[in-house]
């Protein structure tokens, strides 16, 4: 089924029934992505009010056989929000549809629109004394509707979940033109199939998601945070048990440093103050948030000293301070600015059961190695079993040197990743980049039943063609 | 699509194939449901011992054209493990596929057999050291494929979630009689569409669950139980919100109790220990489960003294031993036999958003007060928005007194919620006794979309016919 490009015709058509000023030249930013890898085309550019305006807007492509590209932030990192290739679509985005809609603080719930900033979002959950737990890296530009279609995580997943953890409902324009009005605060309702974790992680191929109802969380009362070197990523994860016994859910990030990280910090960014005079081989950075009547200094302290007991940790420092606070948080922020300083012959972006972190990251080292010589940052969101395995190249060559191997180690990582039980996209999606990548490795069954379902929901193929699953 | 009976044909070319001694001779059990609304018809009973021979009893039935039951503990309230109506079915019983498959106390996850019972799931968990949260009446008999199935609630939603929360990967066999390998350890893996979201709570209508990996959290150090008298709902709502400020979210159950129940205590069941000497009108049930260092009955009591200053409370207990915790659980468990011996005019098991619960209270009382005189028993999970709205006959009548106006008030009572943003079904699911429910309350564009789910993953229609969505 060849689709038709949002051409003059189809722009013309648009504007006998919409508003004239929804309808916007192309500028580059809606062509480009993060990374750039990728370019992208637009035929028509519509910036719709309303949820109405989406829902003619998509009826409309429907009738006349025209790609819809949905988009929100533009921050995904794998090419989701941009078409390459194929007919010129239709680019709708939410970016006029940003507001809160109302805010619930008795009952922890604020209803957004889709094209709501994330950081507003959590603003507008601060002003009623509750916390939005979502955040990432790129938090001032997403927006939510994105987080939702991609499912983000960020560094507060293992206490919080991931996005799709995080909504309690949606409104959505489904591929035939029709609005569904899911916007419930229910917590409980048990009344047919899941449509609504179905639409996020889509990735805008199943429709475009207009508002949502979110789930707040209560502000902890006191935070602390700390970091603490271990012997090696097994004592790391030993920790972590030990941590929950100590402290239950309150533990809520829990990143692994590795030494290498830190090294590539001294050379790349000196201005960042590091915590330990020699970077350690493998350190943790530890947040919790406690509930009143606990200090979370003394509830640190005592994790560290049983810790140093069992021999899980040989030394630490719990911060004293806000501003020590930020210190730690800033080593662990820049790790990948410095990263991107080394140029990375590869990047991965990976996930293990927890239990297999220590074996996965000998065997990849010894994987790597029988490639050449290379330096290894592997460091990230290790409560959740998430990280960010790369690789690259020793001091004084550069990734251009190892252009040849890049894709074999990707590939040979990959592969480790899948037989571990693993996965290939932690929490950036597949997006365009990673479709070959989910053709290898995921279960034939499921992408077929998913095949299925896209071709029920969308059977003229309309919504962000070339994304998820090949069209 | 007219579908074959599961007929003596049938039955013998399962057995060319399959072992003898997975099939059985149908027992009443298998056609009867707690409540004796419904008599079932089995054509073939099936009981197999692995995934592989649930593939190649649904993949037979596809050829055929057979439809299929799939029964987990036979405990659900609405009818979707038994079929009354139609071509007589296979019935697939997972109860020889009871295996814990295996248990990961340091990523706090443990794989079972969907045929596991929950309460022996319970117990793997509290072997390790670790909490299956997911808690209800019928927790020694129901099977956690069934739990999934119909994504089953209880008493720990408030602060763990609906039995959707508590999973992290499934296997199942979809209807074309494939097995879908989706056993993932992982708590972040952003690869394409969630299939297991859409399996969770379809009541076995797009496939069977074979086998779940299902979190685990840590035990709380330290827990308490008070029962707080409250001035009305909205004081027992706000008193909620406090609980949060005080607690986070180690507040693990909020029951309303309503003391019209009380009242049927005294009468029905009056060997019941009641906490106060006379029935107080409105009182809630709480829990909490503490992190170490934190003291259970100085944080509740600390609670209390905040309500009582803020006219949230006017009278309350601290449970002081074990025994006393039991004794005012036993007050809240017992509230539904008392409720069974004086004989429902109409039950409701209904959510609402919790800020609407008080207005709804009043509302509904209004409205069945339109229809007669009755006692209203009204108490459930509040903190969950789920309250159990029951109507009963004056003393000294019976239900069969008012039969004429059963099906009245229960379509009152729906509308009224429907129009308040709830749901008529909170944590039973459809089945076939809600279908009609669905047709009426659901969102046409979910409908369709659910229709065409179906459609295209079983486009036979041979998975539980009847239940959910129309044939």
């Amino acid at each position: 089924m060849t689709l038709n490009p949002a051409d003059d015709r189809f722009a013309a058509r648009l504007r006998e029934t919409l508003p004239d000023d929804i309808f916007r030249p192309v500028v580059p930013r809606y062509l480009e992505e993060p990374r750039g890898r990728y370019a992208g085309q637009v035929g028509v550019l519509a910036l719709p009010r309303d949820t109405n305006q989406v829902a003619a807007l998509v009826r409309a492509a429907g009738v006349a056989r025209v790609p819809v590209v949905p988009y929100g932030g533009g921050t995904g990192l794998v090419g989701g929000q941009v078409m390459p290739e194929g007919s010129a679509p239709l680019l709708i985005s939410l970016e006029r549809m940003a507001e809160i809609r109302a805010v619930y603080p008795m009952e922890n719930v604020l209803v957004a629109d889709a094209g709501a900033i994330l950081s507003d979002v959590q603003a507008a959950a601060r002003d009623v004394d509750r916390l939005f737990p979502l955040s990432l890296a790129s938090e001032g530009s997403a927006r939510i509707g994105g987080n939702l279609s991609t499912n983000a995580g960020g560094v507060n997943v293992l206490r919080y979940g991931n996005t799709r953890d995080l909504c309690l409902g949606l409104e959505a324009v489904l591929p035939d033109g029709r609005i569904w009005n899911g916007l419930t605060r229910l917590r409980k309702d048990n009344t047919g199939y899941d449509l609504k974790n179905l639409l996020i992680g889509a990735e805008g191929t199943l429709g475009i998601i207009t508002a949502a109802t979110l789930k707040l969380a209560p502000i902890p009362a006191g935070s602390g945070t700390a970091m603490i070197v271990v012997p090696s990523p097994k004592a790391a994860l030993d920790l972590l048990s030990l941590a929950r016994d100590h402290l239950g859910e309150a533990v809520s990030a829990f990143e692994l440093i590795d030494g290498q990280g830190l090294q590539f910090l001294t050379e790349e960014l000196p201005e960042i103050r590091q915590p330990f005079g020699t970077p350690p081989s493998w350190s943790v950075l530890i947040e919790v948030g406690l509930a009143a009547g606990l200090d979370p200094q003394t509830a640190l302290g005592d994790l560290f000293e049983a810790a140093f007991a069992q021999g899980l940790a040989s030394d630490g420092l719990i911060a004293q301070s806000e501003g020590q606070r930020g210190d730690f948080w800033s080593v662990r922020e820049h790790i990948p600015e410095a990263n991107r300083r080394v140029g990375a012959v590869s990047s991965h972006d990976v996930s293990l059961p927890l239990g297999a972190i220590p074996d996965f990251i000998q065997r990849g080292h010894a994987l790597v190695a029988g490639f050449g010589d290379f330096r290894i940052n592997c460091f990230g969101h290790l409560g959740d079993g998430n990280l960010h395995y790369n690789v690259f190249p020793l001091m004084g060559q550069t990734r251009g040197d190892h252009t040849q191997h890049a894709g074999a180690i990707q590939r040979a990582v990959h592969d480790l990743v899948h037989e571990m039980g693993g996965s290939f996209s932690a929490e950036h999606g597949v997006g365009r980049m990673k479709m070959a990548e989910l053709e290898r490795y995921g279960d034939p069954v499921r992408l077929d039943a998913m095949r299925a379902i896209k071709a029920a929901l969308d059977p003229a193929g309309i919504m962000n063609p070339g994304a998820v699953l090949r069209g």
